[in-house]
């Protein structure tokens, strides 16, 4: 990037818009400063690196901008929260232009709209090679509807919303090149365009009491057994359950692998798991259902933490529950391990 | 980085510690969760790259760590605010270890430790080839005490604390290879782990109704632009009176360079410039140094934005005041422009 910077901020001040009501200083000073809303303050993090995260081979830089958003907002909705700032550090080597960086900024405000939160803040800077999108969420989330990973008990049902295996299923479907249409082009959107689940994570609150919830980024075998480990419990779920999409079906029979191996492993889903008490189970499918157009399927039952992580399979064996999905590095969180 | 993740993350969680009274869930969540302090919330964020924030052959990781969390506290400093809570993205090529990555978290805690708020989460994820450090921090301030870099008047004296120009004439005395001693360690320390003016901007609010503040991360001179340009107002300072670090007239003389231009574009000095009442001036000179120990030094006024941003040289000369100092990429703030 060279020269006509201040043009870039000044574009950029001008699509972030002018800050909300509560927002006091936005874009432009050392910090920003806001009317805390009422109630708790949440905050996450997130960076995404290009080639780890992200291939700009298969993804616009809009979609890529949307989705480390997307990630940030899925923290948010899993802790029962809504959004209500962020603010964003780019890292630029020098092939990325001014109108790439507008590009970023464009999918981000995307989902800002969507959510109804606001950009206050951020840094550009140059980098020797990668580019990196880092981003700090705060939410807000009243005490009695935060939810955490460590609060499910053995008799909860699981549950999971919407359908898995779409996000992994599009990735496989642009890595084979195999042509965009159909369930194949439903999968592509899916991995490109990934929803939080913010509504959701609401309507379960609405009607039922969740002791845990999670959302997936890392595949739903992995975060199940995230689930388990900070509960100090064990969860057993029924292969014949898993909810998979019809496009991880789709693509798993064109490139030949097992769907419900891609479904477990599929990271950046942004659907939730849910631990609730048995007996609010079928209201709360009801209500999921009637008030997001989502689906919440019950997949199994935490048990005991001796009894373990296990898959019934459809022939009525026991398995260990694999770990799979994608491996971080590390999460260190709170502000989210990317998770 | 391979194998021992969790050890690294539980290492990290330790050195971290437990969460402050008012933090519900700190690391290990999806987001953290946390009771707000009274009055307006601030929020800030900062990118470090290596090779081009920092060098590994001038600076340990600690003292890099240090610095990045400094940078964002000098932001919340400079509004009127306190820190509280800081969220940490580190991207992490192959080469570097675990021990390096807890030796930044170290130098983080340490800045933490010293101004009183906590890390609550974040993110540790590959990178192809950098480096990457990026923090985002929140603050509390009241109403009534935050400052805006926007706010100075024609007449206003301008103010800046400590002495400037150690920072840069630190960088100087490394790439050049002084030896380490006397003004030049001086120099080098102030480099390598400069000191954000939390305390110093509070003893202005405390005597004085400060218009406007902001912090030099970039040099002197550029932050008087800045000043100028969000105010809508000019400068008239005086060569005379800039405050120059003795160790910077000491290195400028080892290596042959300007003093006073090197104090100007210094930049990463986290003092503060502020624009305050003429006539509060004198007993916030005496109370910012009673009660910190830090001087407060008039170096010249607020004039019209026609007038322009302009120096008094020693020998009465006037001349227009050099944008010098770090220029970044851009800066989209108010979450910090790397300012």
């Amino acid at each position: 990037m060279s020269g006509g910077e201040r043009e870039l901020i000044k574009r950029i001040r001008e699509s972030v818009g002018a800050p909300g009501r509560a927002t006091i200083v936005g874009i432009g000073d050392d910090a920003a400063v806001f009317e805390p809303a009422p109630g708790l303050g949440l905050i996450t993090c997130d960076a995404f690196v290009d080639g780890v995260h992200f291939r700009r081979d298969f993804a616009t830089l809009r979609d890529i901008g949307s989705k480390c958003m997307v990630a940030n907002v899925s923290d948010i909705a899993a802790m029962g929260g809504f959004p209500t700032r962020a603010v964003v550090s780019i890292c630029v080597p020098e092939h990325i232009t001014e109108s790439d960086i507008s590009a970023i900024y464009n999918g981000m405000l995307d989902v800002c709209r969507r959510f109804s939160f606001e950009i206050v803040g951020g840094d550009i800077v140059g980098s020797p090679h990668d580019l990196v999108i880092s981003i700090a969420l705060t939410g807000a989330g009243s005490r009695d509807r935060i939810v955490t990973r460590s609060g499910a008990v053995v008799g909860d049902a699981i549950m999971v919303t919407g359908r898995i295996g779409g996000a992994e299923a599009g990735l496989r479907a642009l890595t084979a090149g195999l042509p965009q249409e159909g369930a194949v082009l439903a999968a592509v959107r899916r991995h490109l365009r990934p929803v939080p689940r913010i509504a959701e994570a609401q309507a379960f609150l609405d009607v039922a009491t969740p002791h845990a919830m999670i959302d997936i980024s890392d595949g739903l075998g992995s975060e199940l057994w995230h689930l388990a480990e900070e509960s100090g419990i064990g969860v057993r779920i029924e292969e014949d359950l898993i909810p998979i999409d019809e496009s991880a079906i789709a693509v798993a029979d064109r490139i030949g692998c097992n769907a419900l191996e891609l479904a477990m492993g599929s990271g950046e889903e942004f659907e939730l798991v849910v631990a609730i008490p048995r007996s609010e189970m079928l209201r709360t499918m009801e209500h999921v259902a009637a008030v997001t157009g989502t689906t919440a399927t019950y997949i199994g039952d935490v048990v005991s933490a001796a009894e373990g992580c296990s898959m019934v399979r459809a022939d009525g064996s026991v398995e260990p529950l694999e770990r799979s999905g994608y491996e971080h590095l590390g999460g260190v969180d709170g502000g989210g391990d990317g998770e």
